[in-house]
């Protein structure tokens, strides 16, 4: 197919690269022009214009950083909704808030093109190895017509139902679970602190219990308190979680422990741990329990 | 070797039929006597008290329900500590207070006996297929020379230190690890619910997030709601948070995350679910969500 | 003085009386016009805009819901900001989020007009008989160039600061205080409910305790659980503490206590209780224990 | 009357004078005899054992720090239970658990001696002053027989009910509703430190606004932060928050803000602060917001 990208950050680099690996022609976009030459050698096109990426394409992909970045890319002045075809598609793998996911579906409704909400689970490493999660809602046609490009990219497909902005409330309340695990890591391990148990062994016991690599990839990074660099921004973490909590609010669903989660995490930033990796929040559960932490 | 075994509920009976298996000399006893019955096809003796049980033992596992039930056959007229030989073990793989077990500890060394602390993570099926997470802490030749048994009713064995509370301390923050990923999965359903998204679509993504049996398992009797029969009843998990909670402010470690789920099985035995599952903490979120639960 | 008056809602039609009363000459408008018409006899002029009313102002006051209905007096067409002569003031009662006080700050200025942040703490019958507190914030000569006015609608002026926004933040911060005591005043009564003491006891004794009018008014609707009509609608209580969280959060300051009450009354709503008083917050602590609310 | 009074600390010497005062004949005993020595001037008669203070009483009071230290007084040998007269009261006022005063009631009653139990509230000048507020419960006849006492040592008296640990619970949730207030102040104080707030004027505004002595008194505390020497000190109240959970946790209550502020009183244990002030509290606030406290 003919594609665009835009957004070429970690994540959108290696999905690029795996669309361009599976024969489809890409034309693709980011604000600073370096990353979107490096895709050059792997085939890719470059446009000048989010408008430019999307003019020819059955399907132009979004992987950006917010809602402010999404909205400047898709509605403002050579913005994808002025140059996408009818019928062509805006995927959009961002995680964003659903009140923009909604918003999208009811722009490009209007301007009869598809929106098709499609957020990854993945670090970079696994959207560089196709390895990603990829969580597709919308349009049931549509989405089995992109079908190849999902899987051009990731593992595993789901798809989460009609309405696009559902998929990305599976993706907040997703990153909302590893949160709550890394709040519970925190607390435990600040216990194990001052019981005097090692760290690795209250590690190795989880990661038995669990049998989860992302308790083993993480319990690993609390217990080594290695935040940087961050594979995961805690400022980004911080704004997922407010995501999470602000979407159920709108469904009158409490959160208490996305709550304590998020004033945790503030109480973090407040420590001068925006740029940290996220699993820093450990850091807020040890200095409450009097251990000094070096912040 | 020569073994006593104290405490056949559907945990304990697993672990004394697998020390039986292994080829060690067993002599159970059993408040209820048909639980100890039933072992003698398994080549099980029968004691007509604790201290009958322990009174030959090289080792004398108990296995009980809580600190009550362990402290009586303990020190109660006809309790091991009366009938245990200076030099054997009481190997204790009940889930207890730290206080207890640095309570069991000084009595059993001022008796010359010694005291080992063997928590073990996993169902009853579990214990029945050999399958334990076992943590002994206490003296390390003594968890040396016991370590044959250890490896003959578990999967994997991980020696936690010297200090025999340490143990129970693990093991108590392991189950709130537990508990933690299921007051996660509470408010993400209650989300899901309301949103319109299929409880299974949800627990799909989430099982393949984390590759974990333990999330896949639990996610499961909550997608469904399957809380009866319990697997483990809510009101033994409410014990275990407690005191997790007790032996963390004891090190003057607050555990937010712990109180707010103390709070919700709180509120979940006022809805009379002592009986049910602990996954059943989910309907507190259900209901603060203003989701109908039927209780 | 020559004074406009937008909003006349319960509380703003006690402050415009209380203005004219002090002998100022007051152009009044709302939305809905009876209640401007209801004004005419205390001698209020009408206006049929908000640019009307402000045209000839000295200063405008505006005592509107929240900020979407105070950004669109103050910015739409025909609003204030376009019409408030050079050197005028637009004094502002209305508890807003301190993002739009910083913004009208801005936006006045920059037309060479004066803002003053002037919110006020008490129920409509206080704003009648003249016993709000008022809290202003802003250039300190217009403070004193308006003071009269204050006093003429309060009891007690208190000056935050000479930033507008910070008034904002009192206001929001007070009534997180209030907030505070009815989640305290739900959870104990919720107790004594169970323990079978009298909730008019217990009032009784908390009333003495405190010796604080707020308590025993507050008390009393919690106790006698009248929650209709409402003194002040849950969901603007909701919306304040929202406002406070938010506020709190751009300072990088947790708000734990904040966040308890704002899922408290998500959970509120979630049984239908946004136009109750705020008050009814304590149903939930009463259902979180098992007691029937009939909701 | 013929009085007993155990205990002299600073709230117990000030209820024993004023029962002197009232024209009572008072024996009285405290472990460390200076303080009953320095009540001799005041015409105290002094004992030399619990009992001793009993043995001719009609009524005996009791004003000590914890539940261990009322156990030893009621129970011990030479303790009240064994010299107390049938038909004569134990009055007990110190702040317990409701579950020890639910054995003292056994005990007493299988004594045929008479359990009153009869908490109060007031610092130690309100309690030199005959200010305190006291809240007795038990029997109907015995209350009305003692009032006189109630009156000689408070300015108000409310009974609670017929069961002595009601007034137990009262006393634990009055606590619980101060330190609620005190850590609203804490997350609001931190807020406006932040916000570049004067901390007294926002003071100044909750005073006005609550026009409670109460909310003045701790806010100046708090407010200019001179958390020493105590007037009740942390660990103290950290025992009644927690005393208050547990009581309601009997009752299948949750207290999730009784909670919160417990695991922030660890919090502050963590850091040093068992001895200060209770209202040093706020500082936890502001170490999570970042602010430098010196701890």
């Amino acid at each position: 197919m003919n594609l665009g990208f835009i957004g070429l950050g970690r994540m959108g680099s290696g999905m690029a690269r795996n669309l361009l690996r599976a024969g489809h022609r890409v034309t693709v976009y980011n604000r600073s022009p370096e990353k979107a030459q490096a895709l050059s050698g792997d085939g890719a096109q470059q446009a000048g214009s989010p408008a430019e990426a999307a003019r020819d394409a059955e399907a132009v992909f979004t992987m950006l950083s917010d809602d402010h970045a999404l909205s400047e890319v898709a509605f403002a002045q050579n913005g994808i909704a002025s140059a996408l075809k009818p019928g062509a598609a805006h995927i959009s793998s961002s995680t964003i808030s659903t009140a923009l996911s909604r918003r999208l579906a009811e722009q490009h409704a209007a301007n009869k093109q598809v929106y098709v909400s499609a957020p990854v689970f993945g670090r970079p490493e696994a959207a560089e190895a196709k390895k990603l999660i990829v969580i597709p809602a919308g349009d049931r046609d549509a989405i089995e017509r992109y079908r190849p490009l999902f899987d051009a990219i990731g593992r595993a497909t789901f798809v989460v139902g009609t309405e696009p902005s559902q998929a990305n409330l599976v993706k907040l309340c997703g990153n909302f679970m590893i949160a709550s695990m890394l709040e519970a890591f925190a607390e435990t391990f600040a216990t194990m602190e001052k019981a005097g148990i090692k760290r690795s062994l209250f590690l190795d016991v989880i990661s038995e219990l669990f049998g989860s690599p992302v308790y083993k990839n993480y319990g690993t990074v609390v217990a080594e308190q290695k935040f940087e660099p961050a594979g995961f921004a805690l400022k980004l973490g911080f704004k997922d979680v407010r995501l999470a909590i602000e979407a159920a609010q709108e469904l009158n669903v409490p959160l208490p422990l996305g709550s304590l989660i998020r004033d945790h995490l503030i109480s973090a930033m407040a420590h001068g741990q925006e740029e940290w990796d996220w699993s820093s929040l450990a850091l807020v559960a040890s200095r409450n329990a009097g251990i000094a932490t070096g912040t």
